[in-house]
């Protein structure tokens, strides 16, 4: 019997994933999924696919969305001007009734997609089981409307779903204490989940290789930071643009409990299973201290 | 001391209904919402207070909702015409789009009511979980897009929301064999729920008294027909417009093993507690037959 | 359709009834249950229904029951003297005997009358699964026989019927090291399970309307009072006759976690409800300070 | 080192116990307890020894207990005057509320003893958890009161006292669809019992050594008989006395479920253990049919 | 950044899994081991990190081994002479001794290699939980010994370490009515289990590439056959040596509800993993009928 | 009729049984089976009734067993010289691949034993769920092979074979950070498994009647020790061979939360039996301290 070609260069690449498959056993893994990832229909694709191979081969994968391009789409198409203040979408009434109701569309196209796969998914926004409570965020002092900062996660019904072997689909809105509204920035959204669940990753797809050394300069991009050298380039002031809130995110994660959070370019094919699956890893890695990595890897 | 007047006649309510809360402990109650009730803020307000009134009571209620009139406004928003063909609908991807975009943002104001009651709800579609499979729905052999019939009910996730105690709240989109997204008729969706979970009682909460044995004779309110008169009724041929199909669904209903099903009045305020906790209860019941009834009763 | 009038009152009744029910919901309630309204048939069946309400709409009721009239009664049928020192009756072996056996009968009829009402009761009594351990209790120094005081409280069979959806009702005998039955006070049995249980309320069930500040001064009746004041009100000095123990009673089950004490007078029908589902409540309650109490109704 | 003398005999009675206690392993036996074996002191803490052994070594022991002679005694004691028709009480109001009171104080006297011993009992009578429905049973078409057949067991407190691990001692009475409470032969109560749980056994404790084939020759005692020789025994019309219902009750057991009947000599100390570990046993036992309990020794 | 080469590659492969995955989910997969890969160090590692990979992916794998070559091996090194009768080794009780040892022994080494690989694995024998009950198997009438014919399976134990994570690793001993030991031929045993369990898989690793429509050619291999064209060439009597009685064994372990058999080439590195995360497949896999293994495809 | 004779001696003993089974009800009881008792038919078949009817009244009894003497006629056998280094067997490879052969045989045996008296035993080593992690030993200070000390104990496998209902028998071999395997002292293998599951006792059956307080006054048998006062002796240096490695191991025991630990006498028939059953006991008794053990008693 011949076999087919490149059969055995199967077999290999199934048997070098067993360790990681075994580390990340019943872990939980956040997602936050936007960005280019979210435009591109192959790669959408392709990102749906890892996830639902994390789920089948026994994480427990969480997905939080975003949809501010398509959120800006439809505001425009309804005659209304998309407005920002420091990089905020200001939010007024009728805009968080547009964005709450697109970024529940981008929510169900997903569970549609991981059902087509297989997997059943449950798709719910923040207001679902009271998950994510918050306030009004304000920008530099100023009121952008309803942009909201998560006060409080009642992770109950995420567990629930898990328990019962649903791929939780999370859409940023949330609630304040008159059980107004908000739109969440996707980040934030999952972070606050990442935290509550205590996960043991959080991966951001983003449209950036990861962090560089010096922003200019390509090839200093940074593999793996601790959370204390992460901290002192915030601090240092050199970081530019969106990168800044979002490592500071990434830092607080990890104090709050996350094992290791990675900055992943999402306009890679596959991003997260080469993130998880190569010894190498793609993309930044921060976790918490050089120690514990050792450890970690032991 | 001097005890507050009428006083002692609420506790004589309160006693009265206890044999109603006992006939229903932990029995399925499924809730077709729409019509006035759904627009009217007072309504609405009372609606959610009834809902939540059962589930606290013991009562299991599930929430299905339409949103034909919020859909039509948000189509012409954005500069399109709502188009209809035999009462239904036609539904080409642009407006399916915009009609699941609506439908989830009044699933989640649903969510957010019930939770300021503090009962905690989670909308969901009948995408999520796999839960409704549809075809295409044809109206007089004429194709009018993206229509659906339910085929299939995966009544997992409810029964997995109702176990963990949460009210589940159900907008009725649906999907396909090829995974598109499909408008199900949110009284075939509470149909087709209620017959899955073989609820105690599906109640439609509508925009007339309830069913006339001559509808231009507003004394002949039929306020209990059997399944048996019901089908005789329908196939009379005197029934005229929106109630026919409604009729025939709740026949269909019965006869795949729902208990009873009511045809309410939604413009009266608590409609849904008059009928549950009063003898004669409102609007017309349907039931399986006179003896079964009587046992009912008992 | 007409409605029937004064249906709409009753809905708003119901819906009245809301944030009680929440607020309760699951919580364990214990009702010490004496005095005239176990002797009148009219408050007697309202009581039940009272009890059956609670347990219904999700309370977990449990019912510590008295006998001391009915006792008094059958110990003269069999030719015997009853005889008190210090209010407390002198027990004496045949004493106990008939006092176990009227207290049991009682105990049976008050299950029977539950039951009737749909809900199924469990009557037990403190030496049911070895509930209730005591010592003998001395009046003034001086050996009145048979009349324990409790030392001990093993909840488990309580917590067991609970669980199984059964409606405890307590019988006050317990038993000491060497196996011997004793009569507990019904107050004291009703504080040491509301204690073991941490229960949420503890209601007695009373012949007055509750404390005065000036017992002669029918105009002073106090609507609550923290712990504290309590302590002091029963340092003083002032009060009188048998409101002295069972105040005493109030503020140790407090001191114990019991989270509300209520000396309700039992002589108004449906005064269990009507201290629950009103706003300004009936009697006078007693609870830990006055910071909490706001907390509480929060 | 020297061994007490007798130990080694005493290791081999335990072994030979091992295939009983094997066999019985979490099977539920029924004891009817009455007789002699009630009003001796002795006898009675020999027979409470036996079923807790039977309880602690695996067996799923539950007692079901008359009461008889007491409740004539404080029938005495009150002044009235006991009366029979066909060898049953005649049970007028004041007389069922006399022997409720009996009943119940029995029954609690057992649980102390079997609590004594470190096995937690749980005693209920057949009003708790409205676990035996009665109508009234006439004697030769007499009413003759508060006497009652059962018509119904609803055993689930059993069931949920079991699986709780406490032991049930069963008290005689029920009620009808009035509420009315009821008086219950122990045997019928005892056999309502042992049906409903499908036990695999029900033993009687009687004041006879067993069924005699011919009642005045002492040599005359049947060990066994099957079903069918049982009930040609009662057609015969040759059986005396108070055993010709008793055999009917044994009888109706076997064909409703239970495995084995056994008829015991309640005055031989250990009558219970005897019967069931040892190989001839004691007694008259009562099974199915010949082939089945060779199976059953097999 | 530069991505490592072939990276690509390994993401392609993994998802290619997906469906394999997706369709074994918590499906038991018994897999009979012998032959070469028993032998050979590097295929024996293969097999095991192959059995490791479908524990890990969310299959239910269990292993039943042989060990003929190395009990023959022992049996010489304690100076006795292996015998055979019709293929069978004379199994006297020297023999079944040496035997045990050495299928214990592979057992453990077994459960160690799995160890090692990180998931924790249990070895046990057909007696331990009383798992093979036998008989005595004669070879064409002939008394061979200790060589057993399972009768009765008790797969308790399996079932219980499955549900603890555990992997079984099981070796081919039983018992019989008497407690004595009996050697099992490992194909009867893997069958024995694989009915019991109602797997969705058996795959037997053999010594050949798989059935051969005619064993002298060699490019005759059939890659699938029906239950019933086994069958029938079973029954031609074509069918040499040891493949019948193996394709016998396929047969009735199909018949009796196993789905799908697999006579795999234990030679090829991977076989297991090749079997089952490939299109084509390799060997010779028997079902049950055309259709359904269409359905199953689908 | 006649009773049996010595009928109600048996009675007795039984009875007499009834506060030792409620002691232990539940509690884990470790035998470390070896020496005399498992070479005597007869004796080991009184050790295994023992084990199984402690298993019945409901201990949970585990059996740690050794095999020295075994190993060495299997050594034998195979023309290999048996080699012992300060009392322990230098293993070398080859002897390792023995013992674990006569070990897990020995293992097998006894799993028959007790399956014979219808209790079901899975026989497992310490490489069996990862239980026994080991690292080298050394006899003082030379390299002795495979010889293991335990480092770490896992003790989920009996966890859950003692939840499944199974008795556990356990061969002392294990593994080290290599995965290589080591045959353990039986002893220790016995104490890290009682120190591992908290057990309530632990009792060796050795060749010699208890510890001596004068090895050569046979008159000086200590019936029970404190722990403080067996370290105190084994520091005293009077303590001579095997029995002084035994005793730390025992006093190591108790100091790891072991209740009680035993040194019986294993060539007294059922000693298992006399030591727990009897007020006495026999052999010699070490536990915490003189006022536990009061308390024990109490």
């Amino acid at each position: 019997m011949e076999l087919e070609p490149g059969i055995m260069h199967k077999a290999a690449v199934l048997i070098e994933a067993l360790p990681y498959i075994q580390r990340f056993n019943r872990k939980i893994v956040v997602v936050k999924y936007g960005g280019s990832a979210m435009v591109d229909e192959n790669l959408k694709k392709q990102v749906i696919q890892d996830v639902v191979l994390l789920k089948l081969v026994g994480f427990k994968p969480i997905i939080v969305h975003g949809g501010g391009k398509e959120i800006s789409r439809w505001v425009g198409k309804v005659g209304m001007e998309p407005h920002f203040v420091g990089g905020l979408r200001v939010t007024d009434e009728p805009t968080m009734e547009i964005a709450e109701m697109v970024l529940n569309k981008v929510n169900k196209s997903l569970v549609q997609l991981v059902n087509e796969l297989g997997v059943k998914a449950v798709g719910i926004s923040g207001k679902d089981g009271m998950m994510l409570r918050c306030k009004k965020k304000y920008s530099g002092g100023e009121d952008i409307g309803y942009v909201g900062e998560v006060t409080e996660v009642d992770p109950q019904i995420i567990y629930d779903l898990l328990e019962k072997d649903f791929l939780p689909i999370i859409c940023p809105t949330g609630f304040d204490e008159e059980f107004k509204t908000y739109n969440i920035n996707a980040d934030d959204a999952a972070c606050a989940v990442a935290t509550a669940m205590k996960a043991e990753k959080l991966a951001f797809l983003t449209d950036v290789e990861g962090v560089y050394r010096d922003f200019n300069d390509k090839e200093s991009l940074l593999s793996e930071m601790t959370v204390d050298e992460a901290q002192a380039f915030v601090d240092s002031g050199t970081l530019g643009g969106g990168m800044l809130p979002k490592l500071q995110n990434c830092i607080d994660a990890i104090r709050s409990g996350v094992s290791r959070v990675h900055i992943l370019d999402g306009r890679i094919p596959h991003c997260l299973l080469l993130e998880i699956f190569t010894d190498k890893g793609i993309g930044t890695a921060i976790f918490n201290s050089a120690e514990e990595e050792r450890y970690y890897h032991g």
